[in-house]
Parts: C-alpha cells; structure tokens; sequence
C-alpha cells in the first residue's frame, strides 16, 4: 500500500504549482505522508515536509509537467527509483500519462491499488572513465558550439565498426526513440525491445540509424576537435576535453518505474500528434 | 568435413556460368561431390549430377550471384539450411563475402575448416490462414498496381496498434534491414538485435518506422481494397483477394546459415557505398 | 459573369451524388445552365444536361471529391481549363478550398464574383515521342510490377546528368509538390517558386530530390527493363516498351484554373495534417 | 587580361601553405602582381605583398583548402567579388573545381582566358535591423546552447505563414543546398533554379523543407527562447537578445564569381560521394 509520496513540478507555470498545492492538501487528507520537492516548496503555500529529489526515498512520485520534468526527476532520485506517476503539463508529452482534469481520478486509482508498473531501460553512461547519471531517453554527444561537425568513431564492444562525421549523435533508449531520436530521423523502438539506437543528426555523408542490441557497449571517440559535449536527457551537460574524449554507453543496471492505468502504449503514441492515420 | 557441395549461379550472366564450370571441375578434383543446380546445369558444360534446389542437402551450397540469387536458394532449399558460401556477382551486394577472384582461396579455406558460420533469422510468414516461404530479408505487402494506396492496420500480437496508409509495408529481419527497408528509409538492425523492423514506403501520413520485438507476431491488415499482393524476399509473389486480406509475420523456427570468413559485418556495410565516413 | 457551370463528382460516395443533385437543382434556380458530367448523370436525378469531361466548355466547373476527383477532371477537360471551384469530399485533399456544409455560401461568392483565380503550372510529358495529357500533380515513372528496380538515366535539356536506380522516380509541380512527392520525402514548393522537382523513391543509394528549373527539360530514360509504366496524376496510365523507354517533361504552355477565397496556401497546407507547429 | 591576382589558404595544413608559396612565385614569374592575404603571409615565405581580405580588389582570387576557405573569402572580399578560382584542399569540397595536383594546369588555362565565370546567388541577411554578410551558402537560425528548441514563426513577404519548434532552421541558397542542408535533409537546387530553401533541423512536429522563390523575403522570428545565434556560412555568427529577434532573409544584390573549366555540375556531385548511381 502506497503511504508516503513525492511531488515535483515545473516551477514556471502557475497552474503546475495550483495543482501541486491542491494535490498535496489532498493526499494529506487521504493520509498519506506528503514531501514536497525543496525548490518547488519554495515557490508554494503548503504544510507539506520538503525534500531534496535527491533523498526523495516514498512509495510514489507524482510530477507535473512535461517530459522535461519527468527526466529531471529520473534523473536525480535514488535507486532504485520509486514508481511515478506523471501529470501531463508540457509541450512534449510522450511519458506523460494522465491529463490534468483526471489528476484526482488518478490518484484515486493509485490509492485502490489499480495501476500496473512500466519499467524502463536506462542507458549507464560513462564520459572518459567518469560516471554520468543514468538516461532515461537518451545521451547525446555533440560539439559545444552550435553547427559544428564532429569527427568520431563508433566502436561496439571495443571493435571500431565506423566512422561518422555529424553534429551531434544520440544514442536512445526505447523510451527515447519517440523523443529527439524522432527528431532526428530515427526509428520507433516499441517498448517490448531489448534494443537502443544510435541516431546522428546532420551527417556529412550518408549514415542511417543503427539498432544495436541492449546488451552491447557502444563508444563514441571524437578524434576532432578534442572535446565534446555530453548531454543526459538534456538535463545534465558535461564538457569532456582531453586527447581522445570518449563516452561509453550501455544499458543500466537500473530502471525507471512508471505507474500506467492502460497497456496502450501506441494509443499514446497516436495522441501525440504522430502516426495519425486516417481511415 | 565437407563432402558434397551444391553450386547455384545466376543465369544471365556469361561470368557466373564459366565460374561455376570451373568451380565444379576444381570441387570434383578435391574430391568432393558436386551437386549443381538443374536449371543452371542446362545452361553450363559439367560432369557434375544435377538436383533441384528443393533437394539440395548437401554438406554445404555456393552461390554465384548477388542477393537475389542468395535469396532465391534460401527460399527454396530444404530445412534446416546447409550453409551458403556467396560469391559476389551482383549489383546489391549486401550478403555476398567473396570477391569472384578470391573464389578459389575462399573454397580452400572453407575445405580446410577455416570458416565460421552466422545464423540469421528469417521470417515465418502467414496470408489468409495459408504458410508462405520463410523470408531472409523480407516480406513485402503492397498494391498489385503501382502507386495505388493500401488502407492498413496493424496488430501486435492480435492487438490492433495503428492504422497506416501506404503504397507499401515492409518488415524485414535484420539482414533485410540493408536492403530494401534502408532504400524506403529504414534503419539498420545490427545482426545481434532481435528484432524486425516495419518501414512504410510513402505513407500518406508522417509514419516512422517501428522496431518490433522478433518474438511478437505482427500482422497486416488491409481494408481498402480488398485485396494484396505480398512479397517474399522478392522471389514468391502471391495476390490475395478477401473481405479484409491479412499477413501474419513472426521468427520462423527455421534461420539461414552462411559461411564467412571475417567478423566484420560493419566493414562489409561500408563497402557496400554506405556508412562511408570519411577521416 | 458566370452564366454556365459543369458539376463533377466522385462516384462512391452517396453524400457526393446528392450534393451534386442538390447543387444542380441550386444553380438552375439561381439562373445557370447547367451540364452534368456524364457518367455522374447516369446516378443521379437531374434535369441538367449532360457533357463529357472532354467537352465541358462552360464559364466554371465545380468538382465534388478529393484531389483523385479534380485531378480527372483537369487531366480531361479542354483547354484552356475553366477555373474549377473544389468542394472536399475525400481523403487527400491538398487541392481542395471548400468544405461540404459551406457549398452554397461558396458558390453565392462565386456568382457575386467574390474570389481569386489560382493558375498553377503544369507539366508536359512526352513518352517515346508520344504526346500524354498535362499533370497538374505528377508524373511517376515506374516499373509496371511492383517492387522491382528501374535503372534510369537522367537528362537535363539533353545532357546526361544522373544515373539512378530506384523503384520509380516522380516528377512534380508546385501543386503535386505536397501529395505524391511529399509522401515519397520530397520538399514543399511554395506556389510562386518557378521549378518542378524531381523524387526518387527507394533509391538503392543515396539519391535527393532534386529542384529544376521549369524552363528546364528532363528526361528520364530506362535502361533496364526495356519498359516503363508513365502515370500521369494518378489517373492516366500507359506502358511503354522500346529500346531506351524514354519520358520527356518540362513545363506546359497550359495552366489548371481555381477559384479560390482565401489567400492562405499555407494556412491549407497546415489543415492538411502537415506543419501542426504548436505554440 | 588577368594581370593581378590575390591568394587565401587555410592555414593548418603544411601542404596548402607550400602550395601557396610555390603559387606566389610561379605567378610573379609569369608577370602577374600577386597579393598575399595577409594572415597567411605570416606564415610563408614569400615576396608578395601582402593585404587583408577586405582589400583584395585583385582581377581574380585563387582559395587553397575547402569550402570554409572559399567561404570565409567570399563573405570578406570587396563587392563586387573578383571571380575565384578554387583548389581543392579540405574534407567537404562541393564548391571546389581544381584538385591539388592539377593547380598550375588550371592556372595556365586562367591566364590563356580559358574557363567561364559562374555566377552564384547569394543571400542578403539581416538581424533585428542590422545587416550581417551576405551568404553565399546558408543562414542558421540556432539556440546559443546545444539540443535546445527554438519555437519560431516564419514569415513571407511580411504575412506570418508557419510555426516550427526545431533545433535549428537553415536558409539556403543553390550552392548551399548541397552543403549543410542537404546533410539536415533538404533537397538539392538545380543551379539554374531561382529560389533558396527553408530546412529545419530536428523539428519537434513533422515539418519538410519548403523551396521559395528568390524574390520573396523570409523572416524567422523566435518567440522562445528571447535570443538567437545566426550563422552565416559558418563564418560569421552573431547572438541576437530581444523581445523577439528576428532575422530576415532576401536575394542580395550582390554574386559570387567562380572561374570553371567544365559545365558540369552534375558531375562534381557525384565526385563528392553523392548521388553514386551504379550502373
């Protein structure tokens, strides 16, 4: 039985803190144990106890946002993580699962035990022998300014297998692959494979999205320039300069949990302004 | 050890059919017997017995071709596969490993046991209820006349997913995923992920192609018209007219084995004018 | 002033034909001669008279369908065209201005002459010498079984430019610019730029579109098969067989005619599925 | 008669440098005033003068290394530009003509009158008002900071047409449609073609590139964030911070001149790993 819980919320919409708020007094109601993220209880009326994501250790986590909110708190909670469950507040909204107006409904739900757990890959990532937090969507190695190529080898389980010339390559996880991966030109990873995908955005010369099994190491060398820009979920950025930076990429012990009332991973999908077919 | 040997070539080449004249005489002298296909027998000069291809269970087969020759003996020869050593005299080459004028130093080496096998997965593949051939690159569902638009909707083990509007749809396994899924847009699988890919050629709307795990049944529904034509690998054709014609692909229980000589899959992709990054 | 008008209609759908009839009891009443096409007269009640697509010479035509329904009739009508009112009733609807219920509101407009005439370019296409009716969307080029290869040469005003190998390669208007073209991951051309573009789709390596300028001639020859099936809007199809099949298109001395009442292509093409930013 | 000449080389490469030097001699040989830019000449030996880019009002430019060279030059050089005449030292080479090893071949050629001048479009910039240089291959339109959204409104003639949430939008001319944008996905502009195209990296929706007519003028504003970085030819680059930064985007008035000795276009495409067809 689910009896404490953690919120988290965009900061910058008034209606994400309103619902956080009421969300808060609500759950007390019921009983339950409420700790409010520490950044967002600065910018809230509320009788909650306050907590750092990072020691955010309850049965469930309620955000309310966008993926960007999503990713910031998967990031930053301690494994393994505890379920989420996410209101939808944003712009991109492929992990979101419920809309505001049925926040309580949800709740509810959760409370009665009606919800089955998703787990999610992450990606373990590892930036010249230093480790990064894990990815949620995906890392992408990039040039630190804007528009500029970077020569790299890719090597999988320490074989070189190509060369690329691009801006910038991601690797995603399934979950991933509906975000900036799809952005960029790649494939769709339905959630049931054991799979990440490697996608390069603005190559010099032809170089298609590759699916390499999750099991694999993939590295990425940047032999020009000598650095590179690791981003995690475009959450967390890291400059790597030495002779031959390289990050490391293979999947995490670790996994995301979120808590889903549907199977319809594809109905999702088509809701998401995407796959629209018409009959 | 290797004792027999079955030789398949392309027809309407002068090159392929002296190849596999010489191949004959030189497997004959090194004692091996020599098993060549029927209708390439009739165009060539050989001592060597004559088999169709749906009897070939020999120790091993060669193929002198590109991969439409490779594909046309992996559709029809019996289950399990002998393993294939493929010489190149082709235009899409993607599965061939040997250059013509290393034919002969390939054939000692592989008499010699110097050769390793890959397995690749096929296809099982399912129209109205009736089994096609296993597909080693893929299966095609398209209109029996060009440019017209298929109204489709697809199902993930039995469950209907999204609905697509197509010329064509495409799911190829791994080793198809070079071929004709990458001309319509698709990514590369590499050879150890298990999964096939479904590429859309010409959607009539924005729709991606997904990767799907090689354990789920996928089929294709087609309801405008009331008919399709499905292609396997490009050598079996069949037109299915019904009410709502359905093709129902899975792994087949069955893979095709070839004989290669190096690791490296990744160094025959570049060679194949793709992935050509430049250093 | 506007004293005669054809009424066309897609066939299969019951709504289409009794708008038509609706339409033609409408426009008698306000004054008109009205001609039915043919074939449409032969499923509907009407007092009108009836005209073949091919003599339809009347001050404007209304189209009742999608792109499929305009593009017969502009393929047929003579020239130069009518200006044609489109009123939608179907998938595709790139070309279409008018929605159902808005069907009479429009035509009141047009009798009070309230619109802009939009002229759109169209191609002349020349197959082995012999004259094919205008596109107002495209011409494809393709092989006339289905997933099978066409090798092509391409020529700009006579001069060998490109070799390419694909399953059939598109050439499009401005207009077809956002249908066929699009589908197969062609760019939009904006109505006011001078070019037509070339498409391939499923090229076997990499091959873009292509933008030529619409005082240029391209000709596409097949080298292999010795045929090639020419469509021409999806409507008029025809096979050809020589030597050197060889299709020859630059731009037409005619131009397609519609009446249209807003500016806004854009804000069409964004109604169309495509371009949905979101603010 | 070419009587004056001005010579640029990129500066990290030992061989442009030497080729430089031996350029400036054989050209003083053969009686020609030679003109050293002015950083290069610190790195050479050499009896030339020297003079900025800026100033080199030559009768013709030789550019040593790749299209950065050849870029930076055109952006600098007094207007009108003296025609350049291009070798061949860097990685991507569209706009180049001579390989290393033919350069005095096609400097005698120069000198006997034996080459055309090709003219090419280039692109008039501007930014919140102020003018920025022109672009003789592309505009971007970026975020200051890597994988980040730019929400953006486009503009034609003045009237709002699109929205797009991307990474980054490119403006390109002909020449440049084969450089940056066609690796972010736009199609390729014939010479001959007078438009430039619009081409979106990473967009957030299903967004293609659109072609638009040379004459017209278009505007980016970026609404979110309330800056932009705009590059031009990735040479220049300016952060532009206000209410809501605009850059606009018209033909200039202004070519670049390039000395050829071949018509052929087509050809140094696919020279440059493009559009391989096999035949």
């Amino acid at each position: 039985m689910l009896k404490s819980v953690g919120l988290v919320a965009r900061f910058d919409k008034e209606k994400a803190l309103k619902l956080a708020e009421g969300l808060a007094e609500y759950l007390e109601e019921k009983g339950l144990k409420v700790y409010m993220e520490s950044t967002l209880a600065r910018k809230v009326t509320t009788k909650a106890e306050t907590t750092p994501l990072e020691q955010m250790k309850t049965d469930f986590i309620i955000t309310i946002g966008g993926d960007g909110t999503i990713l910031r708190t998967s990031v930053a909670i301690p494994k393994p993580e505890p379920p989420i469950l996410t209101i939808n507040m944003g712009v991109r909204g492929f992990l979101t699962e419920v809309e505001p107006k049925r926040t309580f409904e949800a709740v509810d739900k959760c409370l009665k035990g009606e919800y089955r757990i998703e787990k999610c890959m992450k990606l373990s990532v590892t930036a010249n022998g230093a480790k990064l937090p894990d990815a949620l969507n995906e890392v992408v190695v990039t040039h630190n300014e804007p528009a500029k190529l970077l020569y790299t080898r890719i090597l999988k389980n320490n074989e070189p297998i190509l060369d690329c010339q691009a801006d910038s390559l991601l690797i995603s996880t399934q979950t991933g692959s509906t975000g900036y991966s799809l952005a960029a030109g790649g494939p769709v990873l339905d959630p049931g494979v054991d799979a990440f995908v490697l996608t390069p955005i603005c190559p010099l010369t032809d170089f298609r999205p590759i699916v390499f099994p999750a099991n694999s190491t993939l590295a990425i060398e940047v032999f020009r320039p000598k650095k590179m820009l690791v981003l995690v979920d475009g959450q967390h950025s890291q400059l790597i300069s030495s002779k031959l930076p390289t990050v490391t990429v293979t999947r995490s012990k670790h996994q995301a949990s979120f808590i889903r009332f549907k199977e319809d991973y594809y109905h999702r999908l088509q809701s998401r302004l995407l796959f629209k077919g018409t009959r």
